[in-house]
């Protein structure tokens, strides 16, 4: 700190107005026109091929470089821990998704195959994902609802759901919706459009999953309580679930909800163990697993089913299916929630994966997963999966159990296929509350987030703001609406805090070249006679207005009366000037005729129209410079705001300058018209110290010079 | 300039960062909260009370001091011609708005007495205005179309439509939906939402306009042919309107043909030759009357009606009608419209009012505006009136006919008062067909605004696109929709341009403190050692990847990979430190059985270690200085990367320090967490040069110290 005091800012140069500076510096000219770049990118080459090759598919890059003595024991450990999580969840994530158990574990299989091929991430654990599977249960109850599947019973007369005809519908419907969103990732990654994540800012994409998590824990609730509620759609229709489920609380079936209970409590008790021993152990205990294999055996050896009508899995077909056309009518009526799948499903596996990529040191291609995710996606949709994307928790243990790369990744495919041909069927027991245990408690680190809220607080409240808007709106629009009302929102948040600015007036730090808002700092003063006007944000049309004002506010004059005055005066003038005219040469002919006219009269008529003077104010500022130093870029309103502020100011005598303009916005003001032949560049100058030294000079050389108050004042 | 030349700008001070200049400037802590903003904003006390009253009263302020003298005459003269045109204009938007005529001289009528005591523009001439009216035309074709008053003739037997009924029921639905939007406006007006103005940009207004001009020219098209097309609403109804039209032009009523194109071009030529004659007569012809006048004695002497079937007027009540609530029942299915017609209303409106407020210099207050034209449609709504506006053509005769003070506008309303109760029906005969050429020909003006297209191509490209979408999305989508449409695609372009951002190295001006981008000047000269970046926008979360993705390109360097290797050396450095200590137990051990270790033999080892050395980079930079001087505000993510990026590049042993910093972004990343123990206000500069400096003497302190290459190279 000591050292760096003594350092010493030395400058001696000329001060420069835009014009000089672009003198001295020599700008360049030509700039490389929109069609050469386009002709450039276009351009084909051989090593160009190949490395497209090795782009679109990154398996080949990184396979045959593969190190098995450095990876392989991790992936093996990494890929069958997975694979063990992957089952239980695979068949929650399938009831979220509303269909049968057995889809969620081919979820888990086919994508994440095509995803080891084409992935760049090396450790994201691709498969089923909660808020994904919500918004395909949403999907699904819609357009295969219960209702739709109602039969009457011939022996007991009773309304009865054909259950096998609902479900195969629901599956059609789910691959349908799978292999649109696919369609479109692909569609979007083609066409480079990886950068719409960015709109997925980090507020939002918390408040999102938060809100799409209560969507999850709502949707699990008939399993806990062995109730039976209707499905409602549409905006609000969590709040009507909600409201549903509390109104059939009394015909809860206590044998689930006893079964939910142990299993919330064990699996909690048994997480905690886990965390207490994660230093101890090499591979966390697969909890989940042991959970569902425990509650099968209970299940089967008590006849949970059938003694307490504990609703439970149900048939497991063993083997993989052969691949099916999906149907493609139903496109029409899914491609909203394809849409809004696409986009969640590539926003959680980038913003996973970033992090990865950022920690270990290496890159993922934002357009290279979206098409990867869709390929996995568009595949899993002809193999009856539901839609893909990467989980939180899965993704953990891929990194934590030393998984190094995608092999991991098949590897825990391997571990499913082998479930699937020949251990799945024996988890027809198990009590579907058990796999509503797993995704509450699968959920708490989304719950946790709910901590973000005070933190945001105290770092920025409009991203505060952000998280909870988004949270609100994901509630209460579903997770597919609400995403797009969030974005829509949280860009305008970008407009407001532009709209909103901070004007402040400058002044200088004393004996330094460095201007700083006279309302932060008390030891900075006003340049006499020099107004220096700043707006902390852009200037462009929804806030020209109001910049204009708050100059007119912090001026402390008002530019619209002295104006208005001004042209009054000068309109009395032109009618006195002809009167005097009209009475000189009456005068004249008087004179003429032998008489004279008297001098006081005429001095007495001057005296009046001075008195009609708009109180000329010597405090009148003789300069006013507009940094624009944060100014991004300027649109025909802004330039045009600028305009009528030197033409207004100048007119009255003030000379208006501007400072600090980059060169865009020089470009922005050149094409835009704000140079003519008397406003040149020379208005323009680099720093406001610049067009502090240039107004003080301009303003002692014109001392003698008529300024407004003069001019107004004695002037005619 | 030659004088500007000598002026020396020599400054003497040490290097300042953000800590320092904050204590020798005395930043000031106390912020005045929210909550006193709103306790100060909310006082009450006398004089403020009656600036309250006179502010919703306008009418108080400057009637009392109207100057007879000086404003009577032009007023007066003004007054009588803008009657004199509301009459055919009145008359002309009713047809747009799919009711009779009479309620067009309503609309002229009341609205504008009401706005008298209200309003603040003393220029503009409230009423009829054709992109309003067509608006409306849509609504009441919608919820009264024909077909739903189609009545079977006794006698004929063929479906007639019920014209009393149908028209009865419009004005019932024009009437309904203008005392909705009043009610909108001044809702508006009261929460202070006048801002909402600053949304429509000169860009937007003029291609709104144009658009919604083009939708007004095809609801005429059937008076001009007297044909009878089906009415279309919704998206895309233009294009069906013009095809239906197209198909039924073989049934095109000459006699209608022919008088529209006689009533087009003698329109045409008299307007030419009274914009010939401006400057000879003291007011301006009135062509529209004249028009009306003869051709309703024309179609009276040749009655066109009953010879040719050239469609009339008809009926025109003489006498003003008591006020009627319109029916509540219809607000749910126009609440839509209704606030489209606010907005619009309000948007107009403003626009004008500000133009000749500026150019007269007084004031417009847009929420007392808005307040006005709530009112005006609200009594209006009561009197069967349709919403209004004010009219670009009346307010221009208004104005160049001397008029001065809103009482022009109270003295139209009389001549209206005074045609409505004793003359209008004389008008009985006029031929509809008048009435759309009287349309076509005022809209002239309008279509000028095409011109905007290449004018804004050579100024601003970005604002020429939001033109043209405006245009485009209002023919589409009708001016309701694609008014809303067309404001979220002008925000949308705020976001688009902060989020492509240019990205550059910025270099020294020689032997100055200007840093300009390299590419854009020749003799600018990259400081050695040192990388000066900026983006010319916000830091946001929808670039923050961006910058951070272009920082990494402008460096030359790839931070992700050295960070990696770096990781690998070290964690390769541990094994070999392990292995060493092992490997020197064991000589300790062979030493002490009397064995020697070979010296070479480690020497080898380390050349080894050495060679897989991520070739280390001499030409890496020492520091990298951020300009953070376009940065308008940082969100949480804006602060993660500058965080991120302080980080990872300080791992390498580049020093990151930023620059230029506004007072609200230093506050930004203080509330953000970007200080910490190690990270102080310390690596924050005023200016570029302050860190250039900064940084280059720390580079020459630490020349001796290791740096990275070193580091990397040769340090174990």
């Amino acid at each position: 700190m000591a050292e760096r005091r003594r350092l010493g800012y030395n400058v001696h140069r000329e001060v420069l107005d835009e014009g000089e500076v672009e003198e001295m510096a020599e700008k360049s000219e030509e700039k490389t026109s929109l069609c050469e770049n386009f002709n450039k990118s276009m351009r084909c080459s051989g090593p160009r091929m190949k490395k497209c090759l090795l782009g679109s598919f990154p398996v080949l890059s990184w396979l045959p470089r593969y190190s098995i003595r450095e990876n392989a024991l991790g992936d093996l450990i990494s890929g069958i821990s997975v694979g063990i999580m992957q089952l239980p969840q695979g068949m929650a994530y399938a009831l979220l998704a509303a269909v049968p158990p057995v889809f969620g574990l081919y979820s888990s299989f086919y994508p994440v195959l095509i995803y080891f091929i084409f992935g760049t991430s090396k450790h994201i654990s691709i498969g089923t994902y909660a808020v994904m599977s919500v918004m395909i249960g949403g999907v699904t109850e819609r357009l295969a609802p219960d209702s739709k599947f109602e039969i009457q019973d011939n022996v007991t007369n009773l309304t009865i759901v054909d259950d096998v005809a609902r479900d195969a519908e629901r599956v059609q419907v789910a691959a349908a919706v799978t292999l649109l969103s696919g369609l479109f990732q692909i569609l979007l990654g083609l066409v480079q459009f990886g950068f719409v994540v960015t709109y997925l800012s980090e507020p939002l994409v918390r408040g999102y999953t938060t809100g799409a998590a209560i969507h999850v824990i709502v949707s699990q609730l008939k399993y806990t309580f062995g109730i039976n509620p209707v499905r409602y759609s549409g905006p609000f229709s969590l709040i009507y679930t909600v409201l549903e489920v509390c109104y059939l609380i009394p015909e809860t079936n206590v044998g689930t909800l006893v079964v939910s209970i142990v299993a919330i409590v064990g699996l909690i008790l048994a997480k905690e163990l886990n965390a207490y021993l994660s230093k101890k152990l090499p591979v966390p205990i697969p909890v989940e697993l042991l959970g569902v294999v425990v509650a099968t055996l209970i299940s089967w050896q008590v006849d949970l089913n059938g003694k307490y009508k504990v609703d439970v899995v149900g048939l497991i077909p063993s083997g993989l299916q052969p691949p099916v056309v999906p149907e493609a009518s139903l496109f029409g009526q899914v491609i909203g929630d394809a849409f809004a799948l696409a986009v969640v499903g590539y926003g959680i596996a980038i913003s996973l994966g970033r992090i990865f990529a950022l920690k270990y040191g290496y890159k993922v291609d934002s357009n290279q997963e979206l098409i990867a995710l869709g390929l996995s996606n568009t595949v899993g949709g002809f193999f009856q999966c539901f839609a893909i994307s990467c989980s939180m928790s899965r993704t953990m243990v891929q990194e934590s159990t030393g998984g190094k790369t995608q092999v991991a990744g098949a590897l825990s495919a391997a571990v499913i296929l082998v479930i699937t041909l020949w251990i799945g069927t024996l988890f027809e027991e198990l009590p579907k509350a058990m796999l509503a245990a797993i995704i509450y408690v699968n959920l708490h680190g989304m719950m946790k987030q709910f901590l973000d809220i005070p933190a945001l607080w105290r770092s920025n409240k409009v991203d505060m703001v952000i998280w909870v808007v988004t949270f609100v709106l994901t509630l209460l629009f579903n997770p597919d609406l609400g995403l797009a009302a969030s974005i829509g929102f949280s860009m305008l948040t970008v407009i407001f805090r532009t709209q909103l600015p901070k004007y402040s007036l400058l002044g200088q730090v004393p004996d330094t070249d460095i201007y700083r808002p006279l309302e932060d700092y008390n030891q900075v003063k006003q340049v006499p006679g020099i107004l220096i006007f700043r707006s902390s944000a852009t200037l462009y049309f929804a806030n020209a207005e109001m910049y204009q004002e708050a100059l007119g506010k912090k001026s402390g004059f008002d530019i619209t009366k002295i104006l208005s005055a001004k042209k009054k005066l000068e309109a009395k003038r032109k009618r006195h000037e002809k009167k005097n005219a009209r009475k000189a040469k009456k005068d004249a002919k008087k004179n003429s005729v032998g008489m004279e006219v008297e001098p006081e009269e005429k001095e007495h008529r001057d005296v009046a129209v001075i008195d009609m003077d708009p109180e000329p104010n010597p405090s009148l500022p003789r300069a006013i410079i507009l940094d624009l130093s944060p100014v991004n870029f300027l649109d025909t309103v802004g330039v045009k705001t600028l305009r009528g502020i030197h033409k207004d100011y100048g007119q009255i005598g003030i000379e208006v300058v501007l400072a600090g303009c980059q060169t865009g916005v020089v470009d922005n003001l050149q094409t835009g018209g704000f140079f003519n032949d008397k406003v040149t560049k020379s208005c323009l100058f680099t720093t406001v110290h610049d067009a502090v030294l240039h107004c003080q000079s301009s303003i002692t050389q014109s001392q003698e010079k008529p300024l407004y108050e003069n001019f107004t004042g004695t002037h005619f």
